[in-house]
């Protein structure tokens, strides 16, 4: 820290993405990315915008969003389209909550949340997951205070149903509810639909993961009309030209490509299926997960002995250091031979152990 | 508005980006833009990277960071890099002006300063340029104030030296002197060497304007290894993968060509050194411009008159509706042919007016 840096965020403690070793070849189950590459589509627009650049974007993002708001059958104004979902989620932070709105989540979800928080001076709660790790709906109802809760959650994979969904929303008339849907299309039900009936319901997404898009940054958000006009008053006092043509065109294509994506997700949750069965047949403790990742736990091995012989022999998954789930790791589903590998690797972790 | 947006930013009157229209093809004059395309290698590792975008970009940008540093004889540990150049300077204005270092930038600068002190709540003086639109260099020394200079300034054009920079960073050894580099490669002295010195000087630089970038978003900042750390603290906490992987390619790539973006610039200062020459010889005012654009008013017809009769014969320019510079036009400088069509254009006007 130097002698300059404002009292303000002197304690802040910023977020830790998962490790990006460049050390050797790894088989990347840590954080969250889609095994499958982009659609050719994606491939062809972004060759055919990059002769472009020397033009700004459109700040706002009109193509993108029309074809957002068809997708979802929403309007294109109920859209606001960002650098990743962590940029929206940040300017819903700010947009929807402050001391007189104070903040309630999960004690474990996106570990972005009290990050966001506290950046911005927000006070909050982190309201403890029930014992079997799923979030209890009457936390959240007629609680008086912005609402963020990722569906499914992460790093339990846990869903709510939409009824569920809908309750914590329309008890709250006076606070904003985000769902946070980074995983929705691994098998939870977007509430998107409703936000229709609710205006106080930011839904977010992200092309990270079921559009294999992690590494272009490209997240949005959709409520109704005056949130999305908050957000865009935040987002046009930060960075206007937030979402760069090529990101803004391979969105267009992969919306264009949607059967090749949902077929993807198809695919993913079939080996995750199959990947919850051999664990469980390893003797592990498997959530019943609705995203691109499994969280489980293992009586014979710790999960941080099991994270590190993982790594030692290429794999690499999430350990978070964190009360309460540090005897899980969060693995991503990948693809079939890669969940076959991790298995393998497991299986001999564990017979090295009880030789 | 809607009725949960948080108090503390009712009032913000967000950044208005020069305008994108979409009713007829302009010759767009007025967001300073480079007239030339990215060289072919830009484009050549744009489309090799794009068939890797389903995994996240490094949170680290190594790669670019250290191409960076070399172009700049600097270590990777005093660079960061950003999704534009507005984004660094967000994260300066949070991490280097508060309450008790209030913000100090000229009257007539670049519009986004004051829009993100507001946001902030960060309180600052806009201190008037002299008559002839230059920075008075001893209105910003020794001033116990975070300082803001754009060199050259915009909409003016108009540069400090080496000489007047250093002075104003040696003046405020307590403060943090941000130095907005994003049009030096038309005409102006780069401060970046002046970091090896001084440990408050934080200088930021863009892709957008020389490097032919503008729509891929590609910003920097260059300072003392704590200054660095200070700027990192706040992008892990709020968007650790803000550089994404074509975007981060592209950079790599056009450094490798300089050569291609610097004779580039030499093409477009010889063009507003032509423009200038014809503008004069209409009877404009014309400031001495060390950047990618002119700014210019004529004594025969009003600034926003002259923007709206160009605007209706295809010709974009910027006009700020704003004391002081009312009269003025800010004409980005692009290829000659655009030139010609842009005085031909104004000849045209003017002659009609005297009929």
């Amino acid at each position: 820290m130097s002698e300059f840096f404002s009292a303000r965020y002197a304690g802040l403690i910023p977020y830790t993405p998962g490790e990006q070793p460049k050390d050797m070849k790894y088989i990347k189950l840590n954080t969250n990315e889609s095994p499958f590459p982009p659609s050719p589509a994606v491939e062809r627009a972004v060759a055919a915008e990059s002769g472009r650049l020397q033009l700004y974007s459109d700040p706002e993002n009109r193509t993108l969003r029309e074809r957002l708001a068809r997708r979802f059958s929403v309007s294109p104004e109920e859209v606001v389209v960002t650098n990743g979902s962590d940029e929206v989620l940040n300017f819903a932070f700010m947009a929807f909550a402050d001391e007189s709105r104070p903040l309630r989540f999960p004690d474990i979800t996106y570990g972005f949340y009290p990050v966001f928080a506290n950046l911005h001076g927000i006070p909050y709660t982190e309201v403890p997951l029930r014992e079997d790790f799923s979030i209890a709906p009457e936390d959240y109802t007629g609680v008086r205070e912005t609402v963020v809760i990722a569906n499914p959650n992460a790093p339990t994979g846990l869903s709510l149903s939409l009824v569920e969904i809908e309750r914590i929303v329309a008890s709250n008339p006076e606070n904003v509810v985000i769902v946070d849907e980074a995983y929705v299309d691994f098998g939870a039900e977007s509430a998107i639909p409703l936000t229709k009936k609710y205006k106080n319901l930011l839904v977010t997404g992200t092309f990270s993961k079921s559009r294999s898009m992690a590494g272009a940054r490209l997240g949005f958000g959709i409520g109704n009309k005056a949130l999305i006009a908050d957000l865009n008053t935040l987002r046009y006092s930060t960075n206007p030209y937030n979402v760069n043509r090529m990101t803004e065109m391979a969105g267009v294509a992969a919306l264009e490509e949607d059967e090749y994506y949902m077929s993807n997700c198809r695919t993913i949750v079939e080996n995750r299926e199959w990947t919850t069965k051999r664990l469980q047949e390893l003797g592990f403790s498997v959530l019943s997960s609705r995203a691109n990742f499994v969280f489980a736990a293992c009586p014979r091995i710790g999960g941080k002995e099991l994270y590190l012989s993982l790594k030692e022999r290429g794999v690499l998954v999430r350990h978070f250091d964190k009360d309460r789930i540090r005897e899980y790791n969060r693995i991503t589903v990948g693809t079939r031979e890669q969940m076959e590998v991790l298995i393998r690797n497991i299986e001999e972790i564990l017979k090295e152990r009880s030789l």
